[in-house]
C-alpha cells in the first residue's frame, strides 16, 4: 500500500494547491479534475518523460536518463487512477506497472492551461528618468555577515535581485571597499565571466588606455562588450574611490528607450530590429568583431535585448540601398540617447556596487577631471542567468519553508 | 604637402590592392574608380562617420568618439580629390578641411562590391562519421616552447583555429598531463568562462554527483549547459589519465545532422526550429532554466546553433495541440543521434585536448568500468568570440607581414 507522495523529477518542493479529484484516459491522452474544479489534460507522451521513476530519471542527479524513442513504441495509457497518497498514477502498453506523479508538480506544470509559457520570473517594468529619479538603493551593509542560502542573506539578496529583473538596476550600499571585495560581492550570485579585461576591470583613467573606458573622456549611452557573440547580460561596477570632480554615472532603461522609439517612429524602430551593424573592437592582442541589430525581439516581439555603442562600432557593411535609412534611424536613437527625460544620474559613493543588465540598460559617464581627486571603480561581469538562478533559488526556498509550515 | 598615408581607424594594416584613381562626388555620394577598373561608391555619411582623424577616432584608444547626430546637419560633401600619397581626400560641408581616407581600408570595406556583408573567417565544412573517421590532431608538444603571438605560437595555433572554426573540433596532442595545466593551454586562445562547475571541471566519477557528467554511465550526444541563455561557444577538455575500460569518446558534427534532418524530415526540422523546448538544471544551490529551440537558424536561415541534451531538459511547456508533433520531431532526431554514420569515435590519450564548438557538436559518452583504472579528463567552457578573435590575430599578423615585404 502506497502512503506517501512520491519525488518529484526535480530538487524542488511542490505544494498542494488542489488534491486530484478524478481522471479518466484514452490511449495517449489523460484528463485530471482538480478539487477547485480545474480540468487540464496531459498527453501520455509527457507523462511518460517526465516521470520521477528510476527508468526516466538517474536518481543520484535528478536528471533524465530515458530517451523516448528507445521505447519499443509509443507509450500509450493503459489505465489511471489516483493513489491513497493523492498521487496520480498511470500505466504506460511500454511499462511493467503503474508510475507515480506528484499532485503539486503536476498542477504546476499544468500546460493546458497555462497563459504565458514562460512567464518572467519577475515582470518587467519600464522606468524614466529626470532629476528626482535614482536607481533602487539597498544597505548590504550586513551582506558579509550573513551565510551564503541563509534567510538572512536572502533578505538583503531578494529585493536586490528583483530589482534587477524588474528594472535591470539596483545599487547595493556600504559594501566594504578593500580592492578586489567585488569578487566576493559577486559569488553571493554566480560566478564571474572573466573577459579579454580581466576576471575584475579597474574602471580609472590610466596610461595607454585600450578602451575609451579607461580615460577621463565622457562616454555616450552604451552597453559593454556589444562586440561579442555573446554579450554578458549583467555588470556589476562597485566603487572604491571616487573624489573627483564631474564624472558623474547617467544610466538610461535601454528598454524605454527602444519602446519609446517603437511608439515615435515605428519606421526607425522596425529599421534598428532588421540592420545589422558592425561591432569591432580592434586592440593589439585582440580582435572581436560581431554583427548584429542595435535592437533584438523575443520570439513574442518584445524586447530580448539592446546592443549600442557608438565608440565600438565597425564599418558598416549592408547592402548599399539600405545605408541611409539606416543612418537616419541611427541618428534618431542617437537624439533620444541625449534626452534627459531618460536619464537618472548619480554620484558613486565609495561602498556602492551597482548591478545591472548589460543588455537593458545603457550607461555612460561625463567627462571628469583626472586631476581633481581619485575615482576608482572595480567591474566584473556576469550572465543574467545567475541572477535568475540566485532568484529562483530563492523562490525554491520559500515554497520549501511554506511546506514545512503547511505540515 | 601631404606625402605618407593616413592611418586606418583601426590597429589593422591594410596592404593596397590597387590604387585610387579617380573620385566623383554628389553631396551624397561620391564614387571612385580603381586601378583595375573596379567603380566603388560610398555614402557621404558612411565615410564622415568612418573617417581615422581626431575628431572622429580618439587617437589614444581608436575608438570613435563622434556622435553623428551632434553635427549640425546631414555631412553633405562639398569637395574630394585623391592626393599624392594616394589616399582618398573629401571636405564636407560640417567639417573645416578635408577628411582623408587609406586606400586599402577603403577598398577593404567597398561594402557596394560586397558579396557577403559578413563572410565567414573560415567556411564551415559539414562532416560525418563512420569507423575510419576521427577529429584533426595536430603535435602541440612544442606549444609552451613558444612565446603569445609569435611566429612559431602561429604555425600551431593557425591549423588549431581553422579546424574549430571550420568544422568545429580539434585535438591537439602531446600536451601536458598536469593537473590543471589546461588553464595555459586555454590562455593562449583567450579567456576562460567559469560556471557553477567552477573555472576548470573535472570529468570523473564522483561521489554525489550533481551531473550524469560525473558518473559512469553512458551520456547520450548532447551540448553542454543548454539551460544557459548563453550556453557555452566552446568547450576544451583535457585528457590527464585514461586507463579505464569502456568510456570512449564519441562527437557528432550537429550541423551534419540538422542539415541531414532539413533534407529527409523537413517538417521534422522546421518544428525543431520553432518549439520552445524547457532545459532546466536543477541541483542543490543553483536553478537554471532556458527555453529554446533545438535548432535555431541566422537571419540567413543558415545554421547559428544547436541545443541538445535530453538529460538536461524539463517539462514542455507549449500550447496543447502543439505537444504531439514536438515529441514526433524529438523522436526522429533522437533516432539520427543513434545513426553510427554521424559518429566519430576516439579514445583520450593523456596529453590530449580536444576543443570543439559547444553550440555545434554534440558529445557524448560510452559507459564505463570505473573500478578497471583512471579516466580524468579536465574541462573548461570559452566563447566562439575568444577563437574568432585569435584567428582575426592571426590573419592580422600575416597582413602585416605582407605590407613589410612589399615595402
Amino acid at each position: 500500500m502506497t502512503t506517501s507522495l512520491p519525488l518529484s523529477p526535480d530538487y524542488d518542493a511542490w505544494p498542494i494547491e488542489a488534491d486530484l479529484e478524478a481522471v479518466s484516459f484514452t490511449s495517449r491522452l489523460l484528463t485530471v479534475r482538480w478539487s477547485d474544479g480545474r480540468e487540464s489534460r496531459y498527453h501520455g507522451i509527457w507523462l511518460r518523460e517526465n516521470a520521477a521513476d528510476e527508468t526516466t530519471v538517474n536518481p543520484a542527479t535528478r536528471e533524465r536518463i530515458l530517451d523516448l524513442s528507445t521505447l519499443p513504441g509509443w507509450p500509450e495509457i493503459t489505465g489511471a487512477e489516483i493513489d491513497e497518497a493523492g498521487a496520480l498514477c498511470v500505466n504506460f502498453v511500454t511499462d511493467v506497472g503503474y508510475l507515480r506523479f506528484h499532485p503539486g508538480w503536476l498542477r504546476a506544470h499544468d500546460y493546458d492551461n497555462a497563459g504565458d509559457p514562460e512567464p518572467p520570473l519577475v515582470p518587467v517594468t519600464l522606468w524614466y528618468g529626470g532629476t528626482e529619479a535614482s536607481p533602487d538603493s539597498l544597505d548590504a551593509s550586513d551582506l558579509f555577515d550573513t551565510e551564503p542560502f541563509c534567510e538572512a542573506e536572502e533578505a538583503i539578496l531578494a529585493p536586490a535581485l528583483m530589482s534587477v529583473l524588474s528594472k535591470g538596476i539596483v545599487r547595493l550600499r556600504g559594501l566594504p571597499t578593500e580592492p578586489d571585495s567585488l569578487k566576493a560581492i559577486a559569488q553571493r550570485i554566480g560566478p564571474i565571466r572573466p573577459t579579454n579585461f580581466g576576471l575584475l576591470f579597474d574602471v580609472k583613467a590610466k596610461p595607454d588606455p585600450d578602451s575609451n573606458a579607461y580615460t577621463s573622456i565622457a562616454l555616450p549611452p552604451h552597453t559593454d562588450l556589444p562586440t561579442r557573440e555573446y554579450h554578458p547580460g549583467l555588470q556589476i561596477l562597485h566603487c572604491l574611490e571616487n573624489s573627483v570632480e564631474g564624472g558623474e554615472a547617467v544610466m538610461l532603461d535601454g528598454f524605454a528607450v527602444a519602446e519609446a522609439l517603437r511608439e515615435r517612429d515605428p519606421k526607425a524602430f522596425t529599421t534598428l530590429t532588421r540592420v545589422r551593424w558592425c561591432y569591432a573592437n580592434t586592440a593589439r592582442t585582440t580582435d572581436y568583431v560581431w554583427y548584429s541589430p542595435m535592437i533584438r525581439l523575443d520570439h513574442r516581439g518584445e524586447l530580448l535585448e539592446v546592443r549600442i555603442a557608438d565608440f565600438l562600432r565597425g564599418p558598416l557593411q549592408i547592402p548599399f540601398d539600405e545605408v541611409e535609412s539606416a543612418y537616419e534611424a541611427l541618428m534618431t536613437l542617437q537624439r533620444m540617447l541625449r534626452e534627459p527625460g531618460f536619464a537618472i544620474r548619480f554620484t558613486y559613493e565609495p561602498g556602492d556596487a551597482v548591478i545591472f543588465d548589460n543588455r537593458r540598460l545603457l550607461h555612460a559617464r561625463d567627462a571628469f577631471e583626472g586631476t581633481s581627486g581619485h575615482r576608482w571603480l572595480q567591474g566584473c561581469y556576469m550572465e543574467r542567468d545567475e541572477i535568475r538562478s540566485r532568484y529562483r533559488m530563492v523562490q525554491r526556498a520559500r515554497r520549501r519553508r511554506r511546506l514545512t509550515t503547511e505540515v
